[in-house]
């Protein structure tokens, strides 16, 4: 094979997330951050420093003939306005979800870039973990038979900060979003119906904003195959992610994961460590191997696994799980 | 403590559940089967030879001043009027669930015999499973704080003889009221509302008759605290029967019991045996914890765990379980 | 079927292994106990009352030419006379490990029995217990291919009182041989050398009395398999007991049994139960399916799966450990 | 913090284990791979190409003044020269074990370089494994109490090939060491005697090579602390790494990694997935906080955790193995 020029990546938002992308886009063969975006000017010039790359603003990155690709990590405000910039330029883009936290927009984003042929990939990590992809595998191998059932239980360790709370779109449009996701991805087939029960339950604070912390959401297809996911905002012991998918001839359960398999037993009982504190914990693997696939997306290899639609229609069950929860009635999709 | 003589039981019913009982109350030192009672003759006869007991029918039963306790284990339409007959002559009752599918039936049963002084127990069998009472037992001790979120996950290894489905009084009332009583018990707070989403996916003939094999109910509390209920009427694996609280402080979970803790580990994989088939043999200490509680409640030590309220009240969000089902709203109980 | 009266069973013994056996022998249908022989005539009485037998002496059991087989839960130091007076009396007889301490004593047990036809029992529960007899089923249908290594973890909660430890013949014939019995089982070819490496580090009294309390037995058969058995006299978590055979095309392992399957989560770790405490819970099962096999041996559809020889080869292995101990040499069997 | 350069390395050795020090060299924000030497010159191009290195010749390295550091991977006869004239040029080395398969040849580089002052890291990989780590900092936190009893299961998912075999030292040498090193890691005392069984079960040509592939070594301190080491060439599962250390208050325990949590539940049983199959997947973390404590060495944080004197140490052991191996004895270190 001839050497090829690794492709140049514009990473826009130099936060947590932003830090996690650029260090897989810096250690894979085939990347390089070539520029680093942020208002703060300390975090981009950090980052940029650990991934030898520049500081631009945006000008530089929508106009380098050069690059291949923008990756988006900013703030929720900003990412339909950097889709529809990248994507008419003619570049591709991975964007961290959601693409807006109102069907509106998103609609006119999906409606806009709908003849860009720059692939576009959302950041609903979780399908690239390795359990979740196995699970998947499986699934689709017939090994459980006819999905009749989708369980997801996710727990985040703590609730977030309240002024997180206000700009979040609320539970279901910022967590519940990505099992929301899964949930899709596993039953194969596109919820019809949805019905949800929820409360704030861990501090008064959410409540005051109007928002819930604690929830149950059933999503049901056409077929009459269900699932259920469940929700909160706070799980003392750490981040719990677990998923289930029951089928006619079995079923297939992944588990959380701790940071080693030491056990200590004693005699007031048996202790393993607790799960993985958090997403950028849990999900390393998930990340990395999410770059890898929008690397084999941008070498023509593969589809995007997950595009602007697969955004679109989570954000649509996330607002009908809101109308039932008002209502008490069984929404349709 | 000077020597007693055994209470003396009549066992009405020599099926399935009558033998695991008959056994159980052979058994114990402080009681003995003095009569069973069955229309199939061949059965009762085998089942008093196995107890030392005689076959008789039931006046016998309700005319012996000596007789101390009634079980009964009979098929669910002769339910109340046993319990009536047993309570209003004076002995204690223990009687499997249902007390009957009709709520009108059941509320006419309590009215009735409300004066009764003889204890009258519930057999919701899974109260005792030591796990679960380990599990209640840390929830009232404030191992995990305040209760936030009770799920169960519950599925039947395979579907009942389609005759029986006909008379069941359908998923809710036949199978999913087990785990209602488990949500209440956990819950610590009753149920104001209800919602739920099913389908018949096992089998045709379910669908046929009008009932539904795959669902979730979600209750929720006047304080907001969200119980999720998941039902199968076949895992192909085994008896599913998995309980989870979370609360603030952490959470606690109880999980499948296989017959051996036995590991093969071969290049495919590391394979434990399943879970127990199915109840006879996962609630066979439950069963056996039962009937001890019901022996302590005899001897005057503790009021029965189980009442006919707690068959009244499960009964009635099962009820309206399906009420949610059928108009696909919110129902409040 | 015709009816057949029940067996009648003499139990010498009325200590805590005397109960256990008692109770079931009272609780299987085909058996009943006659006779209960103790010199503290409390326990005695105590028992016999449990079971509805009589209390006799030994003249008494071996003078009923009624009864059909006698139990043998006594001290150590009887054992040996009651198999000889029980198998020349013509009773089957089921005897408690160990046939006696010495060799020499049990060589004159076995010749002096040779030619009696009634079956006789020894007692190594362990063999009966549901996991292990899975395991070696599953060893024996070939799942794990040929046999090349049997690792045994045996450890108790904690250690006997030191009377006991100057009468029990010694770490390597009170405990280990419990061990290795199941090591000869699973191995299924006889060990023909021994290494051993021991101390005692639970405490000082032990080493005064010259025993050891944590030790590695190694066996070696003329094939090449190995067997590595660890022992403790204390493991503070319970009572540890785990097995694993190594094939050719994989591996079987058991694990330890905790009281139920609850956990608990928080921040601190996922805590389960510490396994269940002693030999009497978590041996319930075996000692119960050992009664049954019993009773299969006397009902003539089997013969017995542990006999006077199985007692007498692990106790020569116990004895050439302790050589090897004393000498630091591999000792041939 | 001031700007630093990046540690300038040489690789010596660019196969598979090079290959994994390469990419974490690489990967380090504080280190380079400057060099890259293998006799085979398209690995060394190939790997020296992933890691922006120059292919060069072992003169150019111990030459360049600039040149921080020294990693060898490669063959074992190479080691103890490498090791001398890195040490002697005053370059920092990292050399995979083991220093040399002759005592004699460590002991006289160990005599040769006691003066040099560059430091001197020796690759017994196990002992950064993050499971590992965290097992022995509780056993210093004194969760489990006083250390008794070391156990230790390592096994490999298939024999070497025979040419390997003929030049790995033997299994005690080659395989057998890196648990000796973990037992003396645990132990926190040195082993003053050794007792080995043994035998060639996986293949004849093991046999005939005069090599074993199945063992059992047992080492004892002089407090009487004991550690078994159980080791086999082939568990057909995957590689199979598990230790214990039990203490006078419980227990600590390390198992096997799967590669994901994924378990599928059918009527066969619960089967989870096996085992990662080797090293390189296993102590993939191992390696790169084993460089990440090198690199800390480097930056004079640290000692370094593991030196010749270990690795003199783990292969005098593993000599007097093979010497109880042949006389049946034990022997004193």
């Amino acid at each position: 094979m001839e050497a090829r020029r690794p492709l140049h990546v514009a990473l826009i938002g130099a936060g947590r997330i932003g830090k996690v992308h650029g260090m897989n886009i810096h250690h894979h063969p085939d990347t390089d951050v070539r520029y680093v975006v942020d208002p703060y000017a300390e975090a981009a010039q950090s980052l940029a420093d650990s991934v030898s790359a520049t500081v631009v603003d945006l000008d530089v990155v929508f106009n380098d003939e050069h690059l291949d690709a923008v990756v988006i990590c900013s703030a929720t405000p900003t990412h339909s306005d950097l889709i529809e910039r990248g994507l008419l330029a003619g570049k591709a883009v991975f964007c961290e979800k959601p693409i807006d936290l109102s069907i509106e927009r998103v609609n006119t984003v999906l409606a806009k870039t709908r003849d860009c042929k720059a692939p576009f990939l959302i950041g609903f990590n979780r399908r690239f973990d390795p359990a979740a992809a196995a699970m998947f595998q499986r699934v689709q191998a017939g090994d459980i038979g006819d999905v009749e059932l989708v369980t997801i239980i996710s727990k985040d360790p703590e609730p977030p900060p309240i002024d997180y709370v206000r700009v979040s779109g609320g539970l279901f449009r910022d967590m519940s979003i990505h099992d929301i996701d899964m949930a899709r991805f596993m039953l194969g087939e596109e919820p019809s119906s949805v019905m949800a029960t929820a409360a704030a339950l861990t501090s008064p604070e959410i409540a005051t904003e109007g928002d819930v912390d604690t929830a149950c959401i059933t999503l049901q297809c056409p077929s009459g195959k269900i699932a259920v996911i469940t929700n909160s905002r706070r799980a003392s012991f750490g981040y719990d992610q677990r998923m289930e998918v029951h089928g006619s001839l079995g079923s297939l359960r992944t588990d959380n994961v701790p940071a080693t398999t030491l056990v200590l037993e004693r005699a007031e009982g048996v202790r393993r460590e607790p799960p993985l504190n958090f997403f950028i914990e849990r999900y390393q693997d998930a990340y990395r191997l999410e770059w890898q696939h929008f690397v084999d997306v941008l070498h023509g290899k593969c589809a995007p696994l997950v595009t602007g639609i697969d955004g679109q229609k989570a954000l649509l069950i996330a607002d009908a799980a809101y109308e039932s929860l008002k209502t008490g009635r069984r929404i349709s999709i």
